[in-house]
């Protein structure tokens, strides 16, 4: 079947038919900005999640796998707040994360396990619910067809810029259209989820296809990108599938709807990275010559992961050597002798020997801000794996430091 | 039997009875700080090492491996040096290695399967032999039996300061000593051996006993610290017996051993933490409650190389919520709502509530340089690990990014 995903101009998370959203300050950030965010679908959809592999997962999270077991997947109004995770916070935390699913399903009419939830700021610290109680209400009024750039601000924590994007897919048959919005900006390494991610579609798709649709776009795109390598206590992918373009996906259809998901998937969670706390380069760490598909991955978010490889990125150093370094301890097979290094499109490191004459290009290369970087593991497989990451800066350790102070 | 291990003030890797030492400026590192180092036993000496277990090996380490077996675990001299890995340098660095091993068995009379070598410094760069060549009879003429600390200068390289220390352990049959130096301080995580750390003693050890001895005391010392989760090319630990004192260690002295390398070990492991790139703060991070011996070691060690916690340290933020994020998304067993987070004496989670009145508190404690903290895990196991780290400054950042420029 013929396809094509053309990127929607300023489009977000309310580019999809029959989706309106909302955000506001309520009184949980101290310095007054927006921190209530809420996405509804007018339409009944059908809904899936991924969640962080932590062991520590955060109230919501619970309360978002809970509901969608009770919906059988579907839900229409995902409520989040920014600057409390409501994670670590016990009893309180799960009543809390109740009570705010509670709040938005009064608030919207439709049922409490319609509503998913979501929290991101400050782990170990109760909600102020006393501010949700009070948003919630004028969060709903404030609902819009063209309220997504103000869902997408109430979502950041330290995020540098609001990360949103939408495509439109036309096929034979039809065209829909995928939304999406995001936050990072830091503890960004997500394990089969990340941080806060949301998709949209005005398809239809039943929850089966649209887990799938989600866990196959996520695998190259939120799961293929690190800040930190810290896999937070909140991190969750969810989409929302409402059949407002009256495009009924099947699996003829599957390939388009995977593709508008991927594109989505792919332009936040590269804005993620370029949002990284500090960051000031966007990396893609490629490896390729592994044994297999899992080694491939190892050594990518090892190097994509490596403080030497990121502070040497930051000070556009060709240093080469950091990267088989990382290579090599990373886990995966790997072969010194047959490896090669390559920093843009110069081969700096193969057969075992430096290319050292290329280092003065390699340095000019890497003053740029968009890189990228290919390290062959020498095993003579043929398995290859992408994942971003950013450099690591004096600011990332700035923020974190005083996080909150 | 009565054993009593004690500090030698000012001791160093020449504090064993038999042992020289030397340290130069050959002309490897541009800042003509020492950059070539020798030590050697006055007599025949069993030998042992631990080796990087990173794939990526440098030279040195192959030739140390071959030398050992060819020797049947006996070594007299052991040549290093700073500002250049000899990592990642092919046949050439190869062929380089065998060099310094040649060079050092003429200059000291020992044949050259007794001689060990270590490099350290950038990766991906070959050696200036010529410099070598000419260092090498200066550094044997030099050598001393006080030469210990000019040896352990000599091995630094962004080393904020030397690591060296001694013990003697006085039993019932005899005292014998146990002397050690190391480097660090960026590339850290070890991984069944450490950057360059050696051990010296002059009781008489076979070599199967000194292996043991070795490996068992790295365990609990080289073994338990991170700069940056990163290890080497080059790292390893080697040590050297040459029976001066008249103490033949058995089974029945093992223990004696033990404790003379592990004390020595701890110090200088220490040193390397606390002399770790950029770091202003030493940090012991303390798993229990785990639920085997494998999850207590990959839970501190999540926590330890946790960027997040390392900032949080640096600030002096007592940010309990990232240490439970880093124990929960480290691989290890972790339960939520048993686990219990310790900063010094102050017990700021337990039973899923946070103790928020006591943060002022462990703010303040936080302040000082020398930390201690506790996650236990909560699977009601009885199983302990403890790590050392550092906090991760803008500094580091500086250091790596400016590396090589």
């Amino acid at each position: 079947m013929n396809r094509r995903a053309d990127l929607i101009d300023a489009g977000g998370i309310t580019s999809p038919l029959g989706f309106r959203a909302s955000g506001l300050h309520c009184g949980i950030k101290a310095n007054g900005k927006p921190d209530l965010s809420l996405v509804v679908s007018d339409l009944p959809a059908t809904a899936s999640g991924l969640f962080t592999t932590n062991l520590a997962k955060a109230a919501p999270i619970l309360v978002c796998q809970e509901h969608l077991t009770a919906s059988s997947g579907r839900a229409r109004a995902i409520l989040s707040n920014s600057g409390c995770a409501n994670a670590c916070t016990g009893p309180q935390g799960l009543a809390d994360a109740r009570e705010m699913a509670s709040l938005a399903s009064a608030a919207t009419e439709c049922s409490v396990e319609e509503v998913l939830i979501a929290s991101t700021g400050v782990i170990g610290v109760n909600l102020e619910m006393a501010a949700i109680r009070a948003g919630v209400p004028r969060l709903a009024e404030a609902l819009r067809p063209d309220g997504g750039a103000d869902a997408a601000r109430a979502i950041m924590t330290t995020d540098p810029f609001p990360k949103e994007g939408a495509v439109e897919v036309t096929t034979d048959i039809g065209t829909f259209r995928v939304g999406g919005m995001a936050k990072g900006s830091g503890m960004i390494e997500p394990r089969m989820a990340t941080m806060l991610g949301y998709l949209t579609t005005d398809a239809a798709v039943e929850p089966s296809l649209l887990y799938r649709a989600l866990s196959d776009a996520c695998r190259y795109t939120f799961n293929a990108i690190t800040v930190d390598g810290e896999p937070s206590t909140n991190d969750c992918v969810l989409a929302l599938a409402n059949g407002a373009s009256g495009v009924v996906i099947d699996e003829a259809l599957y390939p388009a709807l995977f593709e508008g998901f991927r594109l989505v998937a792919h332009h936040l969670a590269l804005g993620i990275v370029r949002g990284g706390e500090g960051a000031t380069k966007l990396v893609s760490i490629t490896t390729s010559g592994a044994a297999n598909e899992a080694d491939a991955w190892t050594a990518a978010k090892a190097i994509a992961n490596s403080p030497l490889v990121k502070t040497a990125v930051h000070g556009a150093d060709p240093n080469w050597g950091r990267l088989v370094a990382a290579a090599g301890r990373s886990g995966a097979a790997f072969v010194l002798d047959r490896a090669r290094v390559r920093i843009g499109s110069l081969v700096l490191f193969e057969h075992g020997r430096p290319f050292d004459e290329r280092a003065p290009l390699a340095a000019e290369y890497l003053q740029g801000t968009n890189l990228d970087i290919e390290v062959n593991l020498g095993t003579g497989g043929s398995h290859t794996a992408t994942v971003w990451t950013c450099d690591l800066t004096a600011e990332y350790v700035k923020i974190n430091a005083e996080y909150r102070t």
